[in-house]
């Protein structure tokens, strides 16, 4: 009976996961261009940051790995999807409690799918517990950093009371643990639980790491 | 006849390509060093900046690619172009209007030049038309954008009234369509035309992209 | 007699480079996470700023190479060491006169060391003299202007009177010359004396490169 629900949860995890992926794809293109008409950039400048912030963390990871060309270019789905996220924001200004909450729940669920995506191919690339880590926080917060950067503000992830770097963390430790234990496919979902979580939770609860 | 005329220009325009390819490079390691000596750097930031605006949209492009060492080290002209573009600048403090109209036409036509290469080069590694404009676009204005990050500056590209970007999306849609016709070298050639048209022409009429 | 300290060096030196390049990396981190400490970051800011500063350059000179995954993500120690530096400066506030000269003197025997490594890794992948230098100063100075960009300010190498990047220059030069000698392990050795002496001497002299 587990076994059976295991094995229906190893067929539709894949498409969920695919379809989040897409989806953070879509959210960052979003926040990309909002950054941009918070800047007063034109229509050049949104779609650019939209494609830094949504598929800058992958490209800079598949750029370390150095396993062929990045996913970010040979996708079929990624750039467009990028792109539409910077043509809503061009069209709605985005903004209000609504958003706000929309964005932080669906932008935590992503954060741990990249993470986990990050570190489960660091680890097929037969690299070790550490680098694997590395890559996925690349993946899941190099993008916004790579982002903040152009901009010229120093990165959020460096100082702010969402614990963004530490979920990522957290959902890569999962997912690493867990492929030890040769559960790959739960291994992810409950890395996005568990790096979503942490991450609503230390946004509400105001958590920060600590400062010197 | 024509087809005369045609096999002429296929064997004089990789010449005039290439001349116009290191023209660029020089170019814009002029330029790099100018914002050097605006920002009151030492000789060694003019030489890495002249590298960087020079050469960074190549590297950037064939470090994405992962198709061999960026050519820009491999090229045995390159660096020691950029490098005289760097020294030209120390010695001589360029400005005025000769210098701005003679670097406006200049940079016009390497636009074109460099956005064709680039996606003639991600078309030949198998890429699909968007990442193919991406890249070529990256090969334009990519070296320019970095720089602007190093510097500390917002990048140009993202807003302003030249079309700097929207011409290298142009001319890499113009080459990736003649490549669909098999004509590449007329391509590339028709590229640069209207890349520089556009560029220049918006220039001229202080055309811009529509803002949010 | 001579042969055999030659012999005597060439087994010792391997391990001296090693030790150095890790007390390098160490040195790094600490910096970037003082640095972080400067700009308030929280103890994520310590650790990527210190991964940044100890393994950015090794990483963008792999990442250029393209002859496999970065060092700093396959070899068991480099991102433990850069994180143990991040902690030593989160928990002890570094500073004062002390400090500042064991840093200087480390830092200008690593980043001989790393020069010369850039190089000869260049030189073996094929790549000519000018790309060699580059990829040589790019080992030494590169971690650290990429965490200048990051944290928002002009990089110190563009312009102050420690000739960093003359120092890294000749001490690539010097391993390719020795290189084509044949006496690579001498080589490093020497690059090691001489870019760390012009550094050193550099910052006790207050000399500076040429403005324009």
């Amino acid at each position: 009976m587990a076994a059976d629900v295991t094995e229906q949860l190893n067929t539709v995890l894949p498409d969920v996961f695919r379809a989040l992926d897409l989806t953070g794809v879509f959210l960052n293109g979003v926040l990309g261009g909002t950054i941009a008409r918070q800047r007063r950039f034109d229509l050049a400048g949104f779609v650019i940051l939209a494609i830094v912030s949504a598929l800058g963390g992958g490209m800079l990871r598949d750029t370390l790995l150095q396993a062929g060309t990045p996913v970010a270019l040979t996708d079929p789905y990624y750039l467009g999807t990028a792109m539409s996220g910077a043509l809503v924001a061009f069209v709605i200004p985005l903004g209000g409690r609504w958003w706000s909450r929309t964005f932080l729940v669906g932008d935590a669920l992503v954060l741990g799918c990249w993470a986990a995506t990050g570190s489960t191919k660091a680890l097929a690339a037969g690299l070790g517990v550490l680098p694997a880590v590395m890559l996925g926080v690349i993946t899941a917060v190099g993008g916004g950093m790579i982002r903040d950067v152009v901009v010229g503000q120093p990165p959020v992830i460096f100082g702010g009371n969402t614990l963004y770097a530490t979920s990522a963390v957290l959902a890569s430790l999962v997912v690493i643990g867990m492929n030890g234990l040769g559960e790959q496919t739960l291994g992810m979902g409950l890395a996005i639980v568990v790096g979503a979580g942490l991450s609503i939770l230390a946004h509400w609860r105001q958590w920060s790491l600590p400062y010197a």
